[in-house]
C-alpha cells in the first residue's frame, strides 16, 4: 500500500530553493511517487494510508557525515581538560574498557538522540562489534554508512589483519539492510597509518569500489608535527603520492587547510564532513568552509562523537556552521543560510555517495522527517529556511521517515524503546566506572 | 502556605559548584528558606504545598542581559543580507511600520519563547510603549530589567524630551510588580548619541542611582569610524570623560575591545552582555570574553533580539559561549564550563546588578527552572554541568518559576496563553507585511 503524507510545507531541498507552501508527498516502494502541492486525488487516497501532516514541515532526513556513535557513553567526561590530558586522563581509560555491552548501549542511545533529533543517515567510524551494530541498524531502519577504521601503528602483519578484517565486513555489509547500510574503508588519520597503510588501504578501496574515510587536518599541532615528520601537509602527502584520484574520499574536519588544499579537494571530488561543535569544544578551530563551497568542493556536517559535541543535533550543527562562517569572516553575507541546510542534506548525501538522497523530489528516497511549527521560536512561520537553520530544535522533530517507513511518530519511536535504552545506559556507564575505581 | 519542591538534584550554582544530587527546596514569601539535600521533615510538609520534582535537575532561572523582545516579529527576514542592507532594506521598513498591537504581540512572543526554554529574567531597550509592556510583565510574572533608550541624532529639545521620557518611566517603575521590574538609562550607543548627550544621561542614572545600557564595539567598522571622528576608541572617550566612574555600566556586546579595555571595565566594575549567536550573524566577530574573565569583568549573556540571532533560548547561548572561546583561541581549556553556566546566572544577575538573584541558596529569590533529564542527550545523566552548557535544549525545562510562583508547570504556561500568543503574532505579521506592499 502506498502511503500519503498530506497537508504539510514541503522543503524540497531542490537546487531552485523551492517551498510547496501547502502540498502532499505520495511514497511508493520506498521512493516519492509524487511531491506536488495542493491535495491527493480521491483514487490516490483510496490506494494509500493517508496520514493528516496537519500544517508541519516536510523536509529531508538529515545526514549526519562523521560519528562514532559507540563513545555516547562518555558524553560529558572531564571536559575541562586540555585536549591531550583529555584524551589520556579522561576518555581513553574508559574507552579501554568498553565491551559489547557498553558499545551497544552507547550504540543505542546515539541511535535514539539521532532519531529524536531528525537524522535518518548516519555515519559510525569505529573498530569495534560493527557486524552486531548492522545488525542493530538493520532492525531500527536507519541509513548508515559504516567501517571498522583501524590504526596503523602496528606490524605489518597487525596491518594487514585489521584491513582483511575492514574489507570483510565491507563486503558483506555494503548495500544490506535493503539498500540502505553502504560502507567504507577507513584509515583512522595521517598520524595513526603510515603512508604505505594508507596505500594499501586505498588501493583496496578502489578495488571493491568502496568511499575512504579519514580524519584530516583537525588541529594544528596535527598539521605542524606532520610537516616535521613529512615535509609537507598530510593531503599533499596523499597528492604525491597520487592517492587522491580515483577514490572518493570523505575528510573529517580539515580545519586546517588553506587555498592550495581546497583546489586539490575540488579536483579530485574529495568530501569533507565539518565537525563545527567538535572542532570549536576540543580547541581545533574553524574549517574555512564558505571557501570550501566557493570553491566547488564536497561539503557535509558531521557532529563528531557525543564526548566532544557533546550532542548529535544535526540542527545545532547547522546552527554552527553558518553563524561561524560569518563572525569569523566578519562578513554577515559570507555563506547562505540555504548552504547550511545543504550541507546538513544533499551535500550531506553527496559526501557519502549516495544517490537519489537528500532532496524531497520524485523518485527519491523517501527519507524525511516532520517538524511542528507550532512553537514560539518559529513564529512567524513565513522563513522557514531561515528557521530551520537559525531557531529550530532538534525537539521540533515530531516525525522521522527512512525508506518509506516511520521510524518516529509524533514522538513516538516504533523500532527501539526509548526506556530501555535510557536505562541500559545508564546501568552500563555505572558498570563502566566501577571497572575504572 | 510554602512550597516544597523535593526529589530534585539541585544546581546551586555556589562558588563551590555545589551539586545537590538528591534535595529538596522550601519556598516562603518569593525566597529560598530552605536549601537541602535529603527529604523535607514531616512538619514542614504539612505547612506547605509539596511538589515532587521526579528526579528533575532544579537550577537558577537564565537571565538574558541583552535584547529587544519587540522585535521577535522581524525573525527571519531576508537574513542572508549583509549588515548595512539587511537594516536597510529588511529591518528598519517593518521597524517603522511596528505600532501599539504589534509591538505587544511580538514582545508576547518573546515572553513565552523566553518562559519556555527558561529564561526567568530579561532585558529590553527599545523606545516604543514601555509602561504598556511593564504592565504585562507585573501579569506573566516574569522579572525584567526595562528601560526607554535614546537616540540622541536630533535637537537639544528632542534629546531632554526623550531622556526626560526614560527618567519619567523610570522612576515610575524601578522596584515596581513586587520588586520584579528594575530599570535603567539607556542611550542607544555610542555612533547614535553625541558625547554631551551620553554625559547627560549618565548623570541623570547618577542622581536617580539608576545603571546604564549600552551598545558598545559592536562591528569593527563602528570602531575605525569612531576613531576617525574622535581619536580613540568610544570607551576611551567615557573614561576621558570620568562617565564610567560611579555608574553602573553594561555594555552590550563588546566585540571589538583589547587588553586596555578590559582593565577599564574591571577598574570601575563595568559589565558586559556578551550576545555571542547575534555577534556571528551580523558578522561582527567575537567578543573575547574569556580574556574578559581573566581579568574579573562581570560578564552575563543576551540573545540580542530575534531578528538578529533567531531565537531567544539562553541554553543555546551558553553553549556558544562556552564553544567559542574555546574555538576561537585554539584552547580547550580557555574557558570552564561552569563559567558558562554562571554567565547565564549569577553573573548575569550581577551584571544587570540584582543582589539575592542567580543561585540556589537559603535566602535567594526562588527564580528557578526544572529541566527534565529523561532524554537521550543527557543520558549519561552524571555529568551535570557539563550537560546543561553542552546539550541541554530549551526545550527539556519543564517548570518556571520566579519569585517561587509557577510561570510554566509540566510545560504548560500558567500566565500567558500560547496558543493565543502565536495566533496573534501571525496575525500582526500579516498586516505588518500588508503595510508594506
Amino acid at each position: 500500500m502506498d502511503t500519503i503524507i498530506k497537508n504539510v510545507k514541503i522543503i524540497t531541498m531542490n537546487l531552485d530553493k523551492h517551498v510547496i507552501a501547502y502540498g502532499y508527498v505520495l511514497i511508493k516502494d520506498g521512493r516519492f511517487a509524487i511531491v506536488s502541492d495542493g491535495e491527493p486525488t480521491k483514487e490516490q487516497r483510496e490506494k494509500s494510508k493517508v496520514i493528516d501532516g496537519n500544517g508541519k514541515w516536510l523536509m529531508p532526513g538529515l545526514i549526519n557525515t562523521h560519528g562514532h556513535p559507540a563513545m555516547s557513553l562518555l558524553r560529558g567526561i572531564n571536559d575541562d581538560l586540555p585536549l591531550n590530558d583529555w584524551l589520556e586522563q579522561a576518555i581513553w581509560p574508559y574507552e579501554r574498557k568498553l565491551d559489547k555491552k557498553s558499545v551497544q548501549a552507547a550504540r543505542n542511545l546515539s541511535l535514539v538522540e539521532m532519531l529524536e533529533s531528525g537524522t535518518t543517515t548516519f555515519v559510525d567510524m569505529y573498530h569495534l562489534h560493527m557486524h552486531e551494530f548492522a545488525e542493530t541498524i538493520e532492525t531500527v531502519g536507519m541509513r548508515a554508512s559504516l567501517m571498522r577504521s583501524v590504526i596503523g601503528l602496528c606490524s605489518k602483519e597487525e596491518q594487514d589483519e585489521k584491513l582483511a578484517e575492514s574489507l570483510s565486513f565491507a563486503k558483506q555489509w555494503n548495500r544490506g539492510a535493503d539498500g540502505r547500510i553502504r560502507t567504507m574503508l577507513a584509515p583512522h588519520a595521517p598520524y595513526t597509518c603510515p603512508p604505505d597503510y594508507i596505500e594499501r588501504i586505498v588501493q583496496a578501496a578502489r578495488d571493491e569500489s568502496l568511499p575512504v574515510h579519514m580524519h584530516l587536518a583537525e588541529t594544528r599541532k596535527e598539521i605542524h608535527d606532520y610537516m616535521d615528520e613529512h615535509g609537507m601537509h598530510p593531503l599533499e602527502l596523499l597528492e604525491e603520492r597520487q592517492l587522491l584520484e580515483g577514490t572518493d574520499w570523505l575528510f573529517a574536519h580539515g580545519v586546517h587547510m588553506y587555498e592550495q588544499h581546497m583546489e586539490l579537494l575540488q579536483k579530485h571530488g574529495a568530501a569533507i564532513s565539518h565537525n563545527p561543535k567538535s572542532n570549536l569544544k576540543l580547541g581545533s578551530g574553524v574549517a574555512q568552509v564558505a571557501s570550501m563551497l566557493k570553491h566547488g568542493v564536497k561539503v557535509g556536517l558531521g557532529t563528531d562523537s557525543a564526548a566532544s559535541n557533546n550532542a548529535l543535533d544535526m540542527f545545532e550543527e547547522m546552527r554552527f556552521a553558518v553563524l561561524l562562517q560569518r563572525g569569523i569572516n566578519e562578513q554577515a553575507d559570507m555563506i547562505e543560510t540555504y548552504e547550511g541546510l545543504q550541507m546538513a542534506t544533499v551535500f550531506g548525501a553527496k559526501a557519502l555517495r549516495y544517490e537519489g538522497l537528500g532532496t524531497i523530489e520524485t523518485g527519491q528516497e523517501a527519507d524525511f522527517i516532520l517538524l511542528s511549527p507550532n512553537q514560539a521560536h518559529l513564529h512567524p512561520t513565513d522563513h522557514v529556511l531561515s528557521h530551520l537553520v537559525f531557531a529550530a530544535k532538534g525537539s521540533d522533530v515530531t516525525d522521522v521517515y527512512v525508506q518509506g517507513k516511520a521510524l518516529m511518530e509524533n514522538k513516538q519511536l516504533t523500532t527501539i524503546d526509548k526506556e530501555k535504552v535510557l536505562a541500559e545506559a545508564t546501568l552500563q556507564f555505572n558498570n563502566l566506572k566501577k571497572t575504572l575505581q
